[in-house]
């Protein structure tokens, strides 16, 4: 909060005070609530990890909200929450009308949200779920050993390079921003949230600013791409530069499905809407990554591109990076799982007696990360259904309650409809929808079932 | 074809000769291929089993086709196919404008083609489904142990109870419906569609026409409830008066949610729409509980009811009735284990050694119906995914193509939205849009797996 503050005493705004205000404020809490549980720490359990998890970023999300409450803009509860779960899950909905006139201190505070929601994600990834068994990510425990064997001992080296890489992949984004014609202030403030795949921008029209700027356009596109791999991978490469880390099938996968849309829809583009064909691949390859990274930027108002264009689109939301990476939605690994099972299902019809292992590139899968993937894919259609309904009766059309439930959940950012397309936003939703979208975008951030995990019974059993 | 012909001729229409030529095309067809063919059986094995579904379907479909396509209306190969698919898949969507004046044989051949896909669909239920393992009816291989001990002997009395048990059923429909006030013709080819769960209506209007009929309408909810009970249940209960087998959990979830829904939204009909309770109850009810059972009548144009009243809609499409009924969709007994799968994961979190065993009612259900019920599940929601990209690409705007889709592969009927709603139909779809519905309506109706499977090449191996 410190940041922004300097930021607007830096530009002259007045909203410095709020900042200023909001750190003092936070900051007394917390060491308030520091002081007071001050002592030998708990011990750490599977329910404690599951209570922290929620604990942390529900805190994020009510201290990230001060600033927004308590600024120039006139923003209530809901928003400002709305806003603050939005930044910190790297959603990027915006219920802000006029970003470009908005304090500079205030536009920060978003891209920080981005930043540091989208570290706290990859830290959640590396570090506790494998611990909590968490939706398949088990998985990644065993690929990742070098952490399970010892994890206090290597816990240091991982924290420092994982905080090394994003923020030195920020400043690479930053720089080549700058480098291509975006101003200093934009580039700075859109690498955080295009490396987070958070998607706030500095501007109401996102990146329909720079639509004829090539060159930003794929700069964002390679560097969502970087969002989405997976980071433990990423840090093998680059600490310990082991190269076979890369051939990881999810990678393979995520980079598979965005090229397919990409190059289905470009080609659609210059055929039936008569785009040179650059120009399309161009903005089919932006948009497409954008959506499946789960950043949420556009550089267009696709919902014009046609009935197939918006279909993939749609789809597309669904899709989500890979594991440990700083994207939403089901994700890479979960498809080929889940492709893997089908494939499996459909030979054991034939022949029932056979056992066949359901493989995830040379590994083979246990019956607990089956069991993981199915879980997180069941939770999050039966969480999509009760989503439309419960915004459905808050009086928002089909096609705004089940896009908007489902971009949420996803953690995507834009949806589909007049409202909350990629050139509307939610500031016109009624406050209860704003609260349920919120409620939504936790649950998505948090891979569903550890939020859900602490509405059962058994979690508060014995 | 004869019954359609003899109708024709009654009612002194010309179009007699168009059945009587088609009955006389497909008898010698069969005949000559019943002659070709003549000898020993072939050896029955899974793969025979697998093929023999999907080609005996093919067949019904494309025989069924040759009426409409001879006929006085004026449709060609796309229109004929659909209408005589959406007939035997018990889904009833149409491309015909003008019911009401359509040839009464034609009427009446559209509602036969529903009563005969109703009774295949069970029989496929009852005898072929479980023995090849599809999507967890092997459950209820073991619930109908009479069956499995000696397969040949009691199939006899099992084929003999369901065939007289489903015309009884349809005969007491239509002697209601008559008795409220509904002519002969309209009761008796109404009763066949609602019995299937097919909903194929001799009126433009369905069941609008009988809005201010309270009688009908709660006639109507009553047999397409029945028509959503398991038959195998009916029949112990009918032939042996095992009242037990009425405990089945499934009935109590399928009930569960079909009254959930209706007083829902009948209060918020009440509430919202200032509609008397009585009124609001009784087309709450009758269009819920045509969703739900995959009919597909409607008694009002409910997508003006408000969008809570859609989005409930729009999610009971998914629902479907029970295991071995005449309803498409996910049917209550997948719920029922996915439930009991994701409360059984949810505690697995918290206690992952521990190994609980997955409950349905007093039975535990093993791995592989487990396996089954997750696959199918799967599949749905890939090929929903790939049926709204290629209806997408045919031209349909996206809550068409997502709806369209969408009440195709649950075999429920109509779809949302200006073109395929309630008050609207098929005509003006494009032909491919047209073959691809047709494909989905299939894929849906032999619960998806029985298809797929053939397109695997282990089918084809060794």
């Amino acid at each position: 909060m410190l940041i922004p503050a300097a930021v607007d005493l830096y530009y002259g705004n007045k909203d410095w005070r709020v900042f200023a205000f909001s750190a003092l404020f936070m900051g007394g809490l917390a060491m308030a609530v520091a002081l007071a549980t001050h002592g030998r720490p708990p011990q750490v359990t599977t329910r404690f990890g599951f209570l922290l998890v929620n604990l942390l970023w529900l805190t994020m999300a009510i201290a990230g909200a001060v600033p927004f409450l308590a600024s120039s803009l006139d923003m209530n509860l809901a928003d400002a929450v709305f806003e603050s779960v939005s930044g910190i899950t790297t959603t990027g909905s915006t219920v802000i009308n006029g970003l470009d006139r908005a304090p500079p201190g205030l536009l920060l505070w978003r891209s920080l949200l981005n930043f540091m929601g989208g570290l706290g994600v990859i830290a959640l990834g590396l570090f506790l779920l494998p611990f909590l068994n968490i939706g398949g990510v088990s998985y990644f425990k065993i690929e990742s050993s070098d952490i399970e064997d010892r994890p206090f001992e290597r816990f240091h080296t991982f924290a420092i390079s994982m905080i090394g890489i994003y923020t030195g992949l920020v400043l690479v984004c930053a720089i080549a921003y700058a480098a291509a014609g975006m101003n200093g202030f934009d580039s700075v403030n859109h690498a955080m949230s295009t490396l987070a795949t958070g998607g706030m921008s500095t501007h109401d029209t996102s990146f329909a600013r720079y639509a004829d700027r090539p060159a930003i356009l794929w700069i964002s596109t390679l560097f969502m791409f970087i969002g989405g791999l997976p980071f433990s991978i990423m840090i093998l490469f680059v600490v310990r530069g082991r190269t076979d880390a890369l051939r990881d099938p999810q990678i393979r996968v995520f980079a598979g499905y965005c090229l397919a849309f990409t190059l289905l829809v470009a080609v659609y583009l210059r055929v039936d809407k008569d785009m040179p064909f650059f120009y399309a691949l161009t903005h089919s390859a932006f948009n497409f990554m954008s959506i499946i990274t789960t950043t949420g930027y556009a550089s267009d108002d696709y919902t014009l591109w046609g009935p197939f264009a918006v279909a993939c689109l749609f789809v597309a939301t669904f899709l989500g990076g890979c594991s440990g990476s700083t994207t939403g939605g089901i994700k890479a690994y979960r498809f080929l799982v889940l492709f893997e099972l089908m494939a499996n299902g459909l030979r054991r019809l034939i022949y029932p007696n056979t056992v066949l292992p359901v493989r995830y590139g040379d590994r083979t899968i246990d019956a607990d990360m089956q069991r993981g993937v199915v879980l997180f894919i069941a939770a999050f259609f039966v969480l999509w259904a009760i989503t439309i309904i419960l915004l459905a009766a808050t009086g928002l059309d089909l096609i705004t309650a089940m896009t908007g439930g489902l971009t949420a959940l996803t953690n995507v950012g834009p949806g589909m409809g007049e409202i909350i397309g990629p050139v509307g936003n939610f500031s016109t939703l009624p406050d209860t929808a704003k609260w349920i979208l919120s409620a939504a975008m936790l649950l998505g951030r948090l891979e569903i079932l550890a939020v859900l995990v602490i509405f059962t019974p058994t979690f508060w059993g014995r």
